[in-house]
């Protein structure tokens, strides 16, 4: 029985219960919001060791980070370097995007981490056929159910890629086509072959196979778009139409679903981008890569998908995919993985102190830096080792202060006389 | 006569003909912005060399850098190293925080670089005086002036930090008390002395002083608040309402200002506070510091202040102060400089590109990204050594490609057919 038809029975399952005590939130919100597909607790039936997480409506921002070898670089070690890396600085989930050669024994490895896994099926289909336009379907059906028999807990699936929305695309025209990896495999085959994405085609075979095991799908975004200039266009939100029909035909069959998103995405549309997806699907939890707001920033692309990322968070996406400052130029090494997440997770805490969760840690910050208590600053920063080093390199001479201001610190200089005023303030 | 003097004649002046053409808008638009106080253009009557600049409504973001020795550093030649490495990553203007000993000669350099300079004269007055407590009104005021004469073009001055918004203060009470430096020797001056607020008792003074030689007032806001806990409260909305008025009075005068907005404020609360300056200070230009959307982030403090400033500018605020990685923890190096201006041009530019202003750029990027055009991409890179940095470690095996994908380039891969398609889609 998967997590959802569990709730639609109104059963609590100890993952739900789990989910609930992480978030400090009702056990009964957690098995409503199962239940009507607006929370995902991605977690294979085959899979062990990983600890229950929710995603979805009123619980806190979750992050992915992207992990996996290319064809040109093929470490594994490295690459489980850098999964352990990524959750050690905040990643709740991890994606294993290998498209190297040693696909099925980095994905074995995650799988030994303690954070739910994610695939995307399609690639290691497609290095199998070498050619996007020899994939075939049954090659394609049998690796997502292999990485299902492995425990895999979600995987993306260009599902809402159909002859419809690439007609739309194509009639449109679009400055950078698809950047999405699966989504170019899949259009290239639908192209060259002339027929219907299989993924759509046979949706009911995936649920089938999607229920077995409990995996959460995560609806692809395949159209999503590749630049500023392509942002919510009719190709995109024809896509994510077919994406918001699809996720109910899964709640039917019992199977949880996500649903991704951009991508490319001036500020002024981020928010109505979230609402788009909130209205068209229904509430399933929103899934989005960035969003990155402008394209000029090679290098830095984990900072402008951190704003991206805060405004889709706190306007309601539930789950950002992190972005590291390699993108658009190279495979992110380690220090590129622990910048990444460390920016998205920036980006997902300050929208959820938006909303009042986790603030508590942000409080105890302002009262540590008020009573200059550094140890207890550096205790409650999310990167307690670089403030360390900042504070290490560069000594004041009074241990109260910082080399900033010196014997300046505005919080040292006037504290005794606002006790002072405050107090004669209270006594008055 | 200052340039609002001019304005307020209908005198359309060499500088706000440069601005017009630097900012790609009509001259007359930029003369009724000066005109209403909407637009600055901070330039010293006797200073030359700098680049005229235009901040505020309908023009581009702007950034600023902050530079200067503490006590603890006092390196000239490495303060002079970092403006000029803010001006070559994009800072628009400099501001000279210099708390250290040799304070004139620091201002005195920076004024011979090409961009707008700004000071918070309070700092030296008060570094004289050793005690804040001691400091004289005559000798802050001599110091306001000397700076003025040096050429200095904007200047921070903390007059709305009143008795009035001080004792709201202090009735409410606050987590972090006071954090802006200049507002902390003033509050502690205050309460000391039982007195008014020399900068706000003899404004007009001050405004005298300004005209002269066309200081823009850069109305400090000494009652910012330090944490997400204390943002948008009674003491820093009392002190807005002040500034408000101040603003008028300077107008009245012939006096360019703008106001300086937070700190620390979380997301949900960015736009409202860019609201309410805007309203109650009548479009005075806004300048924000950060604002920074978390307390928990010391190390990465321009990625939360490129996330708050992005948002603020997007709501309207014209000025973006940087903020570094080292905010909070130390004295910015030169890495530190270089960071704090990156992330500040992002958001300032992804502010800009949601009104349509720049996004060319973007699209040429996207545009090199479709052609595979590596070298056209690196040119448009915001930081294109960096760029190119990342692509030379970590080299493909096809130059068209990067290491992230390698042969499963989407762009790559699908771009024959969807031109194919698209080509059918049109002639059909």
């Amino acid at each position: 029985m998967t997590q959802m038809e569990a709730a639609a029975r109104g059963e609590l399952t100890p993952e739900m219960k789990a989910v609930a005590e992480a978030e400090g939130v009702a056990a009964e919100a957690v098995l409503r919001g199962v239940a009507q597909g607006r929370i995902v607790i991605p977690g294979n039936v085959r899979r062990r060791g990983a600890k229950p997480l929710g995603i979805g409506e009123g619980l806190r921002v979750k992050v992915n980070a992207n992990i996996g070898t290319s064809g040109d670089i093929e470490d594994l070690e490295g690459e489980l370097l850098k999964a352990r890396a990524a959750i050690e600085y905040g990643a709740d989930t991890l994606m294993d995007l290998s498209t190297g050669k040693a696909i099925d024994e980095v994905r074995r490895e995650l799988l030994k981490l303690p954070v739910p896994l994610g695939t995307v099926p399609i690639y290691q289909a497609t290095m199998a056929a070498k050619r996007p336009m020899d994939l075939s379907e049954d090659d394609l059906f049998r690796t997502i159910e292999a990485h299902a028999r492995d425990g895999v807990d979600f995987m993306t699936v260009h599902a809402g890629l159909t002859r419809e929305s690439l007609d739309r695309l194509l009639k449109q025209g679009r400055l950078t086509g698809i950047v999405s990896r699966g989504g170019s495999i899949l259009a290239s085959w639908m192209l060259h072959h002339g027929a219907e994405n299989p993924l759509y085609k046979d949706f009911g075979h995936l649920l089938d196979m999607a229920r077995e095991y409990d995996v959460t799908l995560s609806l692809g975004d395949a159209l999503r778009p590749g630049s500023i200039k392509d942002a919510t266009d009719r190709g995109q939100l024809q896509e994510l139409i077919i994406l918001g029909e699809l996720v109910e035909e899964a709640r039917r069959a019992g199977v949880q679903c996500m649903v991704e998103g951009p991508g490319h995405v001036p500020l002024n549309e981020v928010e109505a981008n979230v609402l788009l997806e909130k209205r068209l699907c229904r509430g399933a939890p929103f899934y989005v890569l960035g969003p990155l707001v402008t394209d000029i920033a090679p290098g830095y692309d984990h900072i402008t998908g951190a704003i991206g990322g805060a405004l889709a968070a706190m306007a309601g996406a539930d789950f950002l995919c992190y972005v590291t400052p390699a993108e658009h130029l190279a495979l992110p090494d380690l220090e590129d993985v622990r910048q990444g997440v460390i920016a998205s997770r920036i980006a997902a805490h300050a929208a959820d102190i938006s909303r009042g969760i986790g603030i508590e840690r942000d409080h105890a910050m302002a009262k540590a830096r008020v009573d200059l208590d550094w140890e207890r600053q550096f205790e409650l920063c999310l990167d307690e080792k670089k403030a360390r080093e900042y504070r290490e390199k560069r000594r004041p001479q009074d241990p109260d202060v910082c080399t900033m201001c010196g014997e300046l610190c505005a919080m040292k200089m006037v504290k005794g006389y606002l006790q002072a005023a405050e107090k004669a303030s209270r006594d008055q």
